[in-house]
């Protein structure tokens, strides 16, 4: 068993359908990774030693997902050197325009990288970690630039079955 | 010298003169209280010392502003049982709408009492602080009590010199 | 019978279901309340004797839900000097933005500490309803402290369940 | 001197500049009207006093203006049964998008008849006003006929010197 | 057979079902209406006949109700002297924020009083027609005196069934 | 076969139902269309490819529709001199509001000529381009004249159905 | 002297300055166009008349631009078979927001081709006219192929001035 | 003469003061970076070359920042396997919100890991890279260990002057 490389964390058991996307793509790419939940808010202490533990558990990349006043991804960020990627949830009454504003608009000194609100948000979180850690990892490189070939494939692979249907001469 | 009762807690000393409207509410009343400085961001080990600290120094009512990714409130509010009000001040780019989603919409468990962004929520800040302190203190109702009369007398005497002039009959 | 601390009041019948979880958290810790419908618009002498009772019925805190342009807090904020909570209620068009400027953008010498809309908000309103209350009563406030705790536990044992299975190593 | 039959009311003082606007399109009616400054926060009783008295002072039309948590319009259409036409004022902060929501979304039994937010509202309440009194008067109905002819012209006495001169051919 | 003195207007006949509930009330009132369905976009023609005929046909006030860009109020309200009431109805992407601000954001001269969005916006489109018409018939007035005064009741009817069994004392 | 003279674009297939609108305006009035899956971000060089064919195949008028960060309109703009229509396409969490700023608010030099956010927007789309093409064609600006005549006729039909039945008189 | 083929329209001689970076695009062209100052709701009539000239004056592309409740261009192409391109002007409040939804959200059948809000957003208008009107003819398509290059090399002569400078390595 | 890691782009260089700030904050850390200005929409194939070049020229991070429809991001997003993060730039009319949702709400397959408007964002770009490069270089981690400690100093060293003035007791 080898270490985690990143470290999927986020508010509430309830986020974990949502935020397994990042872990999906992880696995995709061979990344090992843990899966954490805990709150900025409700559990501030077990936050806070989870963050202390991040370096020494070999972490290298943290994914965040919380939704409404969204400050699990900023307060990592506070207490880590680690980049911190944050996905804004969904929150029931604003759509997730609030967690994506509580999430991006962090004062200077603290970054937090903020992907899209919801499931795109979620694997472009997974994706922009494996393009991190392939900046270090030719086999990863190389990995990424395939998925990026896939993704150009994928669409012309659907287009072409439907353009000429669809189109009219 | 007494102890201070309210906590007066920024994110940035660019944030002192407008939240000194709150400790200008707080001397009206006789109310001592502390200026503090501690980011949630920038400073997450000094605002753990500050909030550990709180309840031993004898305060009753928090009062935290900060702007943008507005954490300060919350995470203060995480770690106390003082009851912790928010102070959404305006952002450069968005007015302070991400400020004010930022503090008020705390998940189930974490409450923060949220006031209008500015300067008017400042004031508000400062004056829910007295009337939560004026539950347990004869003095304070009374003044309190005086306060809203004055508030009722003072727009009787601007309206007065006004009403009339500009009225056209 | 013993009289109780906290009114809870809302403008329509229909908010009763989502208005009670603020009396569900009074009634786990033990604090009596009022539950008074009123509308600021529709019955607002019923609103003004409300509010005019408030103090002899020995009322401590109000918290008071809204939708729409929701000014029931502020309407009751107006007329007394105890701490008023505003509970942003989401309205049907525009998911409760409306119900939340409404409530929280008071102007200065009358606030209304407003948490979030919907369902947080409410149980939010009641702890901090307990939190105030809390400040004159040992026992409220080691009550308090014990649920913080529990919100620690209860979202570390959740996280137990889940993070190993879900964690991939 | 005869009796006001438009009632111009506003929150604050510092309105007044602007809810003038709305006086003098009433003047260039020769419509009298009053002017009143009362908070619906600051001064509950004023307010409550001013609209009980309403009817008996003869007048037919509120134009009521308020900036933030604007409730003035609402509250006093909630007591009376004269027509009320809210004028949302430019908030400092939400450049009065909060105005417009608390002014216009009002319960369904308690109708605010709204205007646009800043000065082309004003005016537009005190057009608004006319209107409704040219219902019963010849005078004035001929009188605003006459102003819409005039909108035309003006509209056409300017373009006749621009668009000769900007036009490219 | 009387005339009707009040027109309500809608762009769709999609829109018919909202837009009665207007209808309901004045019906209520006693009040005889027609119901016109004209597009400003679609149907410019129709709908300038329409206007036209107002006066004629004897309509004192017009409520008009459209969504997305809601031109249908603002376009009536250039070409006639009677006072417009505009009803923003919700829209599909955006719940109807694009009708309220094209429907009240009108420039200076050419006033739309407008309600807020959705059905009970309407159901208030129906009353400021009414509480218009009563401003010249002592029996409407009478009629809309006891209406508020039902709105009082039925709050009071509502509560008091609910209060005691929600309170917890 | 004939060329298509309109090019209707796609990010995703999944956007195909809803971009058929487009399609289905354009056959109705005898234009022929290229149907074409591509996406700015995930087949960049399709899309490239796909630009660069424009003129070519013959293409006069292209409708791109895109959600969320939408630059697929955009995109393509940047790369011919051919208009380029802009459909916002209705996004998971913002309702398309970020589709339609993404669409809309290009930098000078290179625009897109944006219709509304879902259905109606396509559907205008695809009459934005008949309009275009009718510059220069006299049997479609033929068409193009019936066809405002039957949005007319159209509404006149619905509304003598259900407007006698509606008013009450 | 020549027929024009735009027609520059605004509400408001106010816009003139900004609407007239339109005309200077079509300048450059060497295509002529007419501005034209008559406003959706103060001078219908005027309004009218000048949509149902447009033909017989030989205009073809219709550059219409309004602020706030932005009807004009909506009217405009309600009346005409001619592409309408809509320009939303920043308004004072809401900073075109208004404008924006007001123009840009027509129901299906009238479609209004929208560009961005304010001084982009009218060069752009100028240039999608352009770009019409080059579909029809190969001098306006060879210059609009060298102002794209020209696009291209602004940029670079730009960025070789200063990007050396500013680049540390 | 070392090879630069940071590639610094922007969509006109009326942005270089602003971006300039993610320069200052690289050259604190000792990181050599390249600043180049190509339009995703003014220059696309200078933005083409520019991203084909990223990887020969060694560059591992790109911070990409533009405006309104702010493409640029996502454009080098979709053509590069390396880290891009997105900086929105404040906009003339909606003060950077359609930057920022045009940046952040990218598809899923492409991420833009996006910080918040304005100068707090453009130096948190610039931190986010050096976070990414510390992954593998112990000097660098070093270093941002050190800037973390001296935010909270810095935050410390401003309290300590300013607190004790400012509280009253």
């Amino acid at each position: 068993v080898g270490k985690p490389a990143v470290s999927i964390v986020m508010g509430s058991d309830s986020d974990l359908t949502l935020m397994e996307e990042a872990g999906k793509v992880l696995q995709d790419f061979g990344i090992q990774y843990e899966v954490v939940i805990t709150s900025a808010h409700r559990s501030p202490k077990r936050t806070h030693l989870f963050v202390s533990g991040l370096i020494r558990r070999g972490i290298r990349v943290v994914i965040a997902g919380a939704g409404g006043a969204a400050h699990l991804a900023g307060t990592i960020a506070a207490q880590t050197i680690l980049p911190v990627i944050g996905v804004p949830i969904p929150s029931s009454s604003l759509n997730g325009l609030d967690s994506l504003l509580s999430t991006v608009q962090m004062p200077s000194g603290v970054p937090v990288g903020t992907v899209g609100i919801g499931k795109a948000g979620v694997i472009n979180a997974g994706l922009l970690a494996v393009q991190i850690l392939a900046l270090t990892s030719s086999t990863l490189s190389a990995k990424f630039t395939r998925y990026k070939q896939s993704l150009e494939k994928g669409v012309a692979l659907k287009a072409q079955k439907i353009e000429r249907k669809a189109s009219k001469r």
